[in-house]
């Protein structure tokens, strides 16, 4: 059992600090309210240590006294990992550990503490002439910790991998207070498990990640940006096939999006302009890199193969910055277009990516069959397998009363769709509290016996993060 | 403690049949003799399951019985991880599991069974239009069941990843015999703790891999190769940023190799012409692939800006496959060449690639003090900071007393240099048997109470590989 919540806050503030501890529940909203408004509950105290010291000093009472500790980052997660479960756990922010501690363009590595906002990263990279290549809708806000602890993806992970692929090594503080340190910045080494990896995308299950060390790239010369009109998610499958045999790495993104986020965004003005060529039922978000000393063309020279072969019907290609920025914020508007139009339930899946087609085909088939007038928006990650797939109110309903309705069903029959085709209930979001009681039915029972085992041994208390992951 | 090995020979031919288990230690050679000759010792007995569900039920036996199992592919490891290390162990080969289970060359995913020789693998995947772009010196005989538990490296790790990063999901039989199903064909999955990679570089004692899903590129339309003259390490890491600058991830090699293997092999007719321009004290060997429908002359034209920068003094194109694969075998022969000089002390170490140049200049310094004449051959995977950093003997010295006298002592050396760089002491090969007194000096105390504290979780009997890895 826990410790009463005032005890807790003294035995913190004498540890830390009064400075780096909340009590008050009024004064604590921006730590407790999430993005989903699912998840809003209290919290004993929140923390927020100075360095790593005092991490593990956090850690070290939490262990003897059993207090639970929820490690939280920028508090963007759509999963409500980041959030107290309970009420009597406490947050223990990252937020002042923010200091980058390294950059080395040259080497390509940079080591950020966990409290880094994405953004202020990417900036101080840019400024060494290299880049951190993961962008996310949250980046203003989102904390490297977090990203990482979420196994975040984003727009680009088709040609530089999640935060999992573009972490070299982290430090992290354990439940009973010891500090690993794994901040190496080595691209090979086979020394033993690979710890790092079983950290990041844990959900602060683990451990705490307090820093990691980044993999960097050069930044590309330019980009090549087209919008292309596809009849089907079958021709766009087989024109990504094309690209990437054309573009092999160079493919940065392949993103899909169907005719009603097009519309959707033209009706409501979020877009200046239409960046697309023609009406079409489906669109492609292309995008090449070009390094230094590569000649343009690339992509049209690609497209124009694809005309030949009746791939596609119609393309736009970026010839501007500004171009490129349209094409991208019509891409990244699909999420939150479709609060213009009412409720929508949504689901972050993602299938083998030749089963792209079925998902989508059959998936739509049955939700309308299930909830007449509803309107399928799938849209996102063509390349890596990963859709998200949204499905607006019919129009006109009541957003309440259609949540209510339907928000279970639809899952039900999106996420039988998803498990027939081997695919995943959680492709970046994660588990957190939203799907613990799914991740109990979907998952290979060896796999959660396997999760819990490690679980058991790493934090035979159960303090981190009490009820995430595996409830 | 373990059986007799009369009554292990007899349980597991009625498990598995007699025609799957070999008794006779005089009949166990191709499975106890490994490549270095350093570890050979008897085992109890040699069982080749013929499926996965033989492998469980072997496990099952084994779990109950306390006997130790050695998991093993092509025994072609180079740290003893896939032999015994008591000699009452039972040896259970993979090597009838060797189905490749479906090739999806659009989709880019191949599974299949530990058993399969690397090189049947490159065969069937190239059949299809598509390349598994993992390659060893051992293809031939290393089965991909190994080359995923030792998380094999090769020359273009610098593109593609090593083992680990080319495979989306495993299958595995762990210590009780239970089938661990995690055989996704997912890009994105954040549905959990990331066993996939936990098992994968584990050396059998997690568990044992019996299949994986693997990922498949596109075959590129052709290469740029070229050799070029280097003045020192440093200049061959200021020319690798400008070639990442300009080629990004079609850098598909940046090997480094001194001149004293030019002068090994052109001696020691090891190459049928000479692949280099001139003479020069280090060359770099440095590819990038051509995707279709890509004009040639980005790797000329890098090297002209090369020039400008006085990075490079002269260079040799590939002008023909022939050139290319002369240029090709003299990397390739650097390991072997070696033997024709005598005795030779072998590091496979990284360093954070910065380092390179500091961990060439101050090791073979600080060796060639302690031993007069000896002559440093650091060469390898400079794009990976991974530098084989071997030492041939004095010319003329006797091979036995040379190793006799310097082995441990240039192995202190050399790892002494390593850590202060921040390194590892096994880049790609591994722990195994050689190196676990080494790694319970060097590694993070914190890292080893993790490893030992997942082991027990998973295989509280300790009948995995035993000895392996944390000894």
């Amino acid at each position: 059992m826990s410790l009463p919540a005032n005890e807790i806050v003294s035995a913190l503030s004498a540890l830390v600090g009064g400075d780096n501890v909340v009590g008050d529940v009024a004064r604590m909203g921006a730590w407790l309210s999430e993005p989903r408004k699912r998840f809003h509950i209290a919290a004993a105290a929140v923390v927020t240590p100075p360095d790593v010291a005092a991490v593990q000093a956090v850690m070290r009472w939490a262990h003897e006294n059993n207090v639970g500790i929820v490690p939280q980052g920028g508090n963007t997660g759509l999963v409500g990992a980041q959030v107290p479960r309970r009420g009597d756990e406490v947050i223990l922010s990252l937020q002042k550990l923010d200091r980058i501690r390294s950059i080395d363009a040259a080497a390509g590595v940079m080591v950020a503490e966990a409290g880094t906002i994405l953004e202020n990263a990417h900036r101080a990279v840019e400024a060494e002439g290299a880049m951190f290549p993961l962008w996310l809708a949250s980046q203003g806000s989102a904390r490297i910790g977090g990203v990482l602890s979420s196994n975040a993806g984003g727009v680009n992970v088709l040609a530089y991998g999640n935060a999992r692929e573009l972490t070299m090594g982290v430090e992290a503080v354990l439940a009973d207070g010891r500090l690993y340190n794994g901040l190496n910045a080595l691209k090979k080494d086979n020394t033993g498990y690979d710890l790092k990896d079983l950290l990041v995308g844990a959900e602060g299950t683990l451990g705490i990640i307090t820093a990691a060390s980044l993999k960097l790239y050069p930044l590309p010369e330019d980009y090549e940006t087209a919008l292309v009109n596809i009849a089907s998610p079958e021709a766009a499958f087989e024109l990504f096939g094309l690209m990437r045999e054309r573009a092999g790495s160079r493919l940065n993104a392949f993103e899909l999006i169907p005719w009603i986020g097009l519309d959707i965004q033209l009706r409501h003005q979020m877009l200046d302009a239409d960046p697309t060529a023609s009406a079409s039922p489906w669109y492609a978000l292309i995008e090449l890199t070009r390094m230094a000393g590569t000649a343009p063309g690339s992509l049209q020279s690609a497209l124009e193969a694809a005309f030949e072969a009746t791939l596609i019907s119609d393309a736009t290609m970026a010839e501007s910055l500004a171009d490129r920025t349209r094409m991208w914020a019509f891409r990244e508007q699909m999420s939150e277009c479709q609060s213009r139009e009412g409720a929508s339930i949504k689901h972050d899946v993602s299938v083998p990516i030749a089963a792209v087609p079925r998902l989508i085909a059959e998936g739509s088939a049955a939700v309308e069959k299930r909830v007449p007038g509803i309107r399928p928006v799938p849209f996102g990650h063509m390349g890596d397998g990963n859709i998200h797939f949204n499905f607006s109110q019919p129009v006109g309903a009541d957003p309440k009363a259609f949540m209510a309705e339907y928000d279970e069903a639809v899952h039900e029959i999106i996420y039988d769709v998803v498990l027939k085709l081997g695919g995943s209930v959680s492709a970046e979001h994660g588990i957190g509290q939203l799907k613990v009681d799914l991740l109990k039915q979907v998952k290979d029972p060896v796999a959660l016996e396997m999760m819990r085992a490690i679980k058991n041994a790493l934090d035979p208390k159960g303090i981190l993060n009490p009820g995430k992951m595996l409830g």
